[in-house]
C-alpha cells in the first residue's frame, strides 16, 4: 500500500490518531453517506485503492457508506475504438442508442466491477448496482438542452434526469452490511437505457436515503475564490453565495455539476455537503475524521457547527 | 405479446388450466429453481419476453428462481467489432486480458441488464449480479486444454472454474422478493477478471443453493437417441446412461456442457435437472407446470416418481 | 376431479392461460379475500371440492382467503328431524333457544367441519371459527323484525347482529399460511348462543379485516335487470343504483341481503365486491383470473378501471 | 360465583395463600398442561365455570392450558332424541356413520362452543379445534373389538384411534395468549368422520405438545385400594403397579382408559399424570399449587420428588 | 418463612383465593409498577425478604416491578462510624463531597446489593442499577434550601433532582424478564455524585415508564385524618384535597415527600398512586390482590372507580 | 486529554494510520474482549480516562468490551479510616464479614461506578454489574490457604471462588450496545457476600463468554526474562513455559495471579490472552491496532500467527 509512511511515527502516536477519531466515529455511527468517486481517484491505481480501504472503513466502524461512480473518459475511450467520434454540447454528450449502449458496458460491466472486486479485495462486502437493477432508479429522457438563449434546443438523446429513486434494495443490503456501488444508468418507461449525469444521481440518493452527508470527489481543491489562484480555497459557502458566484461565472464550468448536485441535495434535506480534493490519498478520511477538514462544504440554512460533534474535540472543526 | 391465442378457449377451460396447476404449485412452493438462459429464448425478442414474464410467475406463485445467463455470440459480435479474431480451442474461447475485459462489459453490462430490464417490466423485481459481486463466486483458472492426448495443452488464458459458492447475497435478496439474474464473470484471488462458462456456473449454484431444479434452456428438443432424428427424444435419462451416451459419441459436442452441467448439479444434491427447447413458447412453464412435460430430465439414483406431485393429478407425468 | 376436460388443448395453450393470470395475480399478491361460501357451491359436492381447490390456489398464489359459510336448508332438516317445524318473518327464521342450539351444532359442528375437511384434502391448511372462538365476533340480538308498518314487530329471538369483529385470530393465522372458514354463531354479552346471517358477518369481516374484495358465491346469474329474463345480467352496479333497484322492488328478495352485504363492505372501505354464480364451476376463478369476468360487481364511489391491472393486459376486464 | 366464602379469611391469610403458590408458579412457568375436561366438572354449571376460571388463571401465570372434552351423555341424549338407540360392546360406543355425525355435531358444534365461551367469559381468549382443523390430529379406525377371546371382533365403526399429532396450530396460537379447547374429533385419510376417545386423545396431545402435565379430571376421587372403600384412596402408584391393579381386576372398568391415558402420555416423555376428582371445587388448582395434593399421581421410572419445586417450600408435597 | 399460618385454612378455602385474585391479576397483566421500598420494610430481616418475595410474583404473574430503594438511617451510621456528624436543614441531609461518597457507597455497594440478592433467592432475576448506570437518570443539583422566608438559603451540596431518565436499560432488562433495583444515586453534567430523595426518584421512573402504578412503603398507616388518631385513616384522597392537607400543616413533615411524589407521578401520567403501611406483611399483594385495600390512594382527576377490574369481582374494591 | 501531542504530525500521516488499523478492525468485528482493569491505569486519573475512551472506542468499531476491575488499595484505605487492619495471608487478604462488607462498598458501589461514569461520559453506554446481579456469578468460599506445606491453613473468610458465570445479562446488554462492567464480589448460595480475585473472574468471564481475548492491564511492562531486568521482556510464552517460569520462582509474586489467569482462560478456550503495561497511554488500543505490540502475550497450543490478521498488513506483528 502506497501512502506516507508511518514508520516514523511513535506508537504512542498512533494510538493517539486513533483516539482523536473517536468523536467522529461515535458522530458518523449509523449513518449513511454517499461518495460520487470521480476524477484521478478512480483512474490512478494506487487512489483508488486508497479509497476503496478508506469505504471499507467507514463501513467497519458503523456507517453505511454508498458508492456513485461516473467515468466519461473512459466511454470516450471505447467509443474511440469502435470508430465513433464523441460529440458534446454545452459539456453534456450526445447520446445516440449505440453510444447509450457502449456507456452501459463501460459502466455498468467494467468500472462498476473494477471498484466492486477493489473493495472485496479490502475486506468489504461490495455489491454492484445500476439505476436498473431492482427499479433502483425511475428516470426519464432529458429536455432537449438550448445553446443559445430562446433556440429549440439540441435533443441528447438517451440522457436521463431522475424521476424518483426506490431505495429498496439499497436499504436491504445496508442491513446486511453490505456496500452498493452505483452505476450511473438507468431506462425509461419503455425499456431505453438512459445514460445519467453521476454526479446528479448521487444527489438523488443522498435524499432518497436521508443520507448525513454527500461526498463529492474531484481533481481540484475545491472552490476557489479566484479560480487562477490554487490558494484561494474556499472552505466553507451558503447555497446563496454559491449560487451567486455560478451567477457571477466564477465557478469554473467542470465545477458546476458538482455545485448543482450539493446544492439538489441539500435541498432534498441532506445536512452536509462537500466537495474535496480526490487527488490527496485518504481524501475522505482527511474530511471525516480530522479536525483540519479538507475542500469545500456547501451548507444549507443552519449549516455546521463545533457543537455536532460531541465530547472531547475542544477545536474548532476548521 | 405473441403465443398461441387463447380467445379460442371457454372461460371454463381456463379455470380448469389453472387448477390443473395447483399440484404443482403446491410441490414447488417455497423451492428454488437454477435456470440457465440460453440459446434462441435469450436471442429472439419474443421468446425472451415470455421467459422472463414465465419467471415473473414463479416468483409470484411462490418459488425462488435464480437465473444465470451466457452469451457468447455477443462477445464474438463485439470483438470483431473491435478488430479481434476470436479463436477457440474444443470449443472453448481462447481468453487474453482483453477478450476478457470485452466479455465482462458485454455479458455483465449488455446481456444481464437486458434480462433484469425485462423481468422488471414484466413485474419482478430483478437484480443483476456478477460473480465478483458481494464474492458471489470464488474462482480459479482453468488448468490448460489437452488438444490431443498426452500433450501440454493450451492456455485458454482468463477462464475460470468455480471453486466455491457464496450464497449470501442470494440468499438475503431472495428472501426479500427479488430475482438474482448471473453474469457468469468472476475473477481471481488476484483480482483478475475470469469468463466461466455459464452452465457450469449455473450447476454450482444450484448446488449450492440446495435448489429443488436445474433447468438448462437450449435451442434443441433435448437429448436425442439418434441425434439425426428430431422424433427420437429421450424423456429420461440416469447419470450412468448419459455418461455412457457421452463416451459413445452419441450426444452432440454442443450438448455437452449442457449434460456435465446437469450431472454436476445432481452429484452436488440438486434433485432434478432438466435440459428443455426454449424456442418453445413457455417452455419453462409447461415444463413446470403440465403433466406433458417437455425436453429430457437426467436423474440420479432414485429419479423421479409421480407421487411426488401430491394430490389430485391422477396420470402418469410423462 | 370434475370440471370440463382440458385434454383438447395443447400445452402451449394452457401455458398462455397461466401467464395471462400474471397481471391477476401480481394485483392480488398479499391481499385479503372475504368468500361468503353458499347455495349449490355448498350443497352440490362436486362443486364444494372445486370451490375448495380454488381457494388452495388462491392462498398459494400469495392472497389470504377468508371463508365465511352459511347453512339455512341443513339446519331446516335436522329440526325437523327433531320434530320442529320452523317458522319464518320476512324470510327470517324465528329462533328460540333450542333453534339457536341445533342451528350452531349443525353449522359449527357440521358444515363449517365439512368444508375445512375439503380444503386440507385438497393441500391447504384449514381452520374452523365461529364468531365465539376467541372472541371473534362482539354480537347483540337484533331489533324486532316489523311484519307492517308501525307494528311492534315479531322477536326473531336469538338472532345477531354484529357490533365489533376481533380480527386477532384470523391476523395471526393467515399470517402463518392457515385459511379460516367462519361459521356465522356468536354470542352476545350474557354468553347466550346467536345465529348471525352469513352475509352480514362476511361483510363485517371484510370491512374489519381491510378486504380488497368480499366475493358472495348465490345460485343465480347475479343482479338481473328484468329479473324474469336470465339474459339481463347487469355487469356493474353502484351503490346508488342497487338501492334504487332495491327500492323499486326489481331485486329479488333473496338477493336483497346480498346487495346489503355487499353495500356494507363497500362503506366499510372494502373497494370491490361480487355476486357471483356459485353454480359454474370454478366461478371464484374465473371472476378473479380471467378478465371475462362473471356475476355483477357492485362498487363504491370511484368504481374499477382497467388500470387497476397493470401490466400486459390489454382488453378491458368485461 | 359458588365456592367456599373466604370472607372468614384475614387479609394476611389471603396474602399468605398467594405467597405459598410463588415456588409452585415459578416451576410452572412457561410449561403446557393439557387438561382431560370430563364428568361432572363439564355438567355442572358451578363446577364448569370454575374450571373454567382455573384455566385462565393458569394461563395468565405464565403456563400453555390445552384443553381435550368428552361428551358422552350428550351424545346419547341427541341420538335419543333422533330416534336412534346406541349401542355399547364393551362400553364403546358402536359408531355408524349418521352417530358419527351425531357426535361430531354435538362435540364440536356444542359442548367445544361452551367451553369456549366460558373461558372467554372468565376473561381469557379460548379456541376451539377439533382435530380436523389444521389437520391436527392424523387418525384412523380402531380394529374390530374382541368380545370374547378369539373371536373377529366387532367392528366399532367410525371410532378412530391417534396415528399422529401435528402441533402447529396449537403452538402457533398458545404463542399469542389462546388456549386451546380441543375436541375429540378427526377423519382418516379419506375425510370419514371419526369418533376418537378423549383420554386417548389427550395423552397423545400431551406426549406430542412435551407437556409438563396431563390431568385427567373424573367423578371419582382417584384410583382406590378397595374400589368399594371411599377412603383407600391411592395417592401415587408406578406405570407398574397400575397394570397389576388392571390385571387383577383392582380397577374399576371406567377408569380403565383414564389409566391407560395417564400410562400413554407417561410413555410419550410427560413427567406428570393426575387423575383427580372434577367434583371437588377448584380441583386443579388445589392439585397444582397447594402442598396437599389431591387425587392419584400415576409416575413412570423416576416419580416426583420433593426438591422439583425449588425454594422456600419446606414440608413434602404429598 | 414468617407470616400468619395457613395451615389452618382449607385447601378449598386456599384455592378460592387464588380465583379471587383472577380479576386483579387480569388487570395488572403485562403492567409496570414502580414500587418505593422504604422504612420498616427494608430494615425488619422477615419484612424485606417478604417484599422480595411478593415482587418475584409480581414478576411471575406478569407484571413489570421496577423497585427504587432509600437509605437513610444506613448512611447515618457509616458515616458516624467515619467519625462524619450528619447535618440536616429542613429535614434534607447537607451532602459535602465526602458524604455524597459514603451515601453512594451504602446505597449502591449495600443496600442495593441486599435487596438484589434477596429477590434472586426468592426466584427472581434481580439487576441492581444506580442512577449513573447507562445514564438511567440524568439529574443536576438542588437550588438551596430556604430556611425562612426571604433568606439566601442553605445550600445542600450535592443533592441532586432529575431532570431527565433515560429508561433504554430498564426496557431492555424488563422485555427480557429482569427485576431492576434502583439505588437513588446520579451524577451530574460534569461527572459529580448526587444525592437523589429515593421518593422523588421513584416518581419520575414511574411517569418515565408510563407505570400502571407507584406504590409507596412507609411505615405508617397512610394518610390520617387525624394525625394523632390511627384509626383515622383516610382510603383516598385526590391531588387537590392532600394540597389542602399539606397546605393546613395536617400532613406529618416526613409524610410530605411521599405525598409529594405521589402528586408527581400523577401529574406525569401514572394513573394511580398508593402509600401503604410497609409494617404490614404482604402489604404489597394486599393492596394489589384483594379487595380490603390497604393505605391511602391519591388519585387524580377522575380517580379509581370499581369497572377498572373487569369480570367477576362484584363487591367495590373499597 | 493528556497524552503525546499530535499536532506535529500531517493529516495525510493520521489518515494513514486509521487505514493500518483496518486489518485489525477486520480481525476484531464483533469479537468479545475482556479487559481487567487494574493498577496505575485505575488510579491515576488521566490513565483512567484514557482507558475508558479506549473502550468505547473498541465498542463503536464493532467489538463488545467487557470490564472486569479490583480494587484492593481503596478497600485497605475504607478500612483504616474505620479503624479496621487488614491482614494478609500468602498476599491474599483474611476477609471477616466486616471486611467482606466494606470490600462490597468500595468495589460496587465506589469503583465500579466511578469506571461507568468514565465511560458514559467518553460517550460509550456503561453498565455496572456485580457478580450478585441477574446471578451473574455463581462462587463459593475458597478452601483455606496453606501457608506452610501440610498444614491446616488458614481459613481467608469471605473470599469466594467461581463455580460457574451465568453470561445471560451480559448476552442481553451486549447485543443492545452496552458496555458491562464488572465488580468482583459475588455471593454463596446461602447468600453470604464473597470477595472475589478480579483476575481469576475475568479469566472465568472470557472463558463463559467465549471471548476472543483477555488483556490483563498491570503496572509492569510484562514477563521479565530477568526481573531485575526491565529490558527482559518476554513478548510470548506458552502455557508450559509461564508453568515452568513460575516453578522456577522467575515470576514475581505480584505477576502470578495474572499468569494464573491468562492460563484458566487458554484453557477454558480462550484463544489469547495478554499481559500488559496499564502505565503506557493508550496500551489498549497499542496491543490492539498496531503491529508493534506490547506486553507478553501467552498461548496455548498453537499461539498466534501473522496469517490471523488478514488483507495488507505485510509485515509479523511482533
Amino acid at each position: 500500500m502506497s501512502g506516507p509512511a508511518t514508520n516514523g511515527l511513535s506508537s504512542a502516536e498512533k494510538a493517539e490518531v486513533l483516539v482523536e477519531a473517536l468523536p467522529y466515529i461515535r458522530t458518523f455511527f449509523g449513518k449513511t453517506v454517499v461518495i460520487k468517486y470521480g476524477g484521478a481517484a478512480m483512474t490512478d491505481a494506487a487512489l483508488k485503492e486508497m479509497v476503496a480501504l478508506d469505504i471499507v472503513l467507514l463501513r467497519y466502524i458503523g456507517m453505511n457508506p454508498v458508492i456513485v461512480h461516473g467515468g466519461g473518459r473512459e466511454i470516450t475511450d471505447v467509443m474511440r475504438r469502435l470508430g465513433k467520434e464523441p460529440v458534446f454540447v454545452n459539456g453534456l454528450r450526445v447520446t445516440d442508442g449505440e453510444t447509450a449502449q457502449i456507456a452501459e458496458m463501460v459502466l455498468t460491466g467494467k468500472i462498476n466491477q473494477d471498484i466492486v472486486t477493489l473493495i472485496n479485495r479490502g475486506g468489504g462486502k461490495a455489491l454492484g448496482l445500476s439505476g436498473k437493477d431492482a427499479n433502483l432508479v425511475v428516470a426519464r429522457r432529458k429536455a432537449p438542452e438550448a445553446v443559445a438563449e430562446g433556440d429549440a434546443g439540441i435533443d441528447l438523446g438517451y440522457v436521463g434526469r431522475v424521476v424518483a429513486v426506490n431505495t429498496e434494495i439499497i436499504d436491504v443490503v445496508c442491513r446486511e452490511g453490505f456496500i452498493p456501488v452505483v452505476s450511473p444508468v438507468g431506462c425509461d418507461d419503455g425499456g431505453a437505457t438512459l445514460n445519467i449525469n453521476a454526479d446528479h444521481l448521487a444527489a438523488h440518493l443522498a435524499g432518497a436515503l436521508a443520507a448525513y452527508k454527500l461526498v463529492v470527489l474531484t481533481d481540484v481543491d475545491g472552490i476557489l475564490k479566484d479560480p487562477s489562484d490554487p490558494g484561494s480555497l474556499v472552505p466553507q459557502v451558503s447555497i446563496a453565495e454559491a449560487r451567486e458566484m455560478i451567477g457571477g461565472g466564477r465557478i469554473a464550468s467542470g465545477m458546476i455539476p458538482k455545485v448543482d448536485a450539493c446544492i439538489t441535495a441539500l435541498e432534498k434535506g441532506v445536512p452536509r455537503t462537500h466537495i474535496i480534493d480526490g487527488r490527496e490519498p485518504h481524501s475522505l478520511l482527511l474530511e471525516m475524521f480530522t479536525n483540519r477538514g479538507i475542500g469545500t462544504m456547501i451548507i444549507g440554512g443552519q449549516g455546521w457547527s463545533p457543537s455536532d460533534v460531541a465530547g472531547t474535540v475542544s477545536g474548532a472543526r476548521r
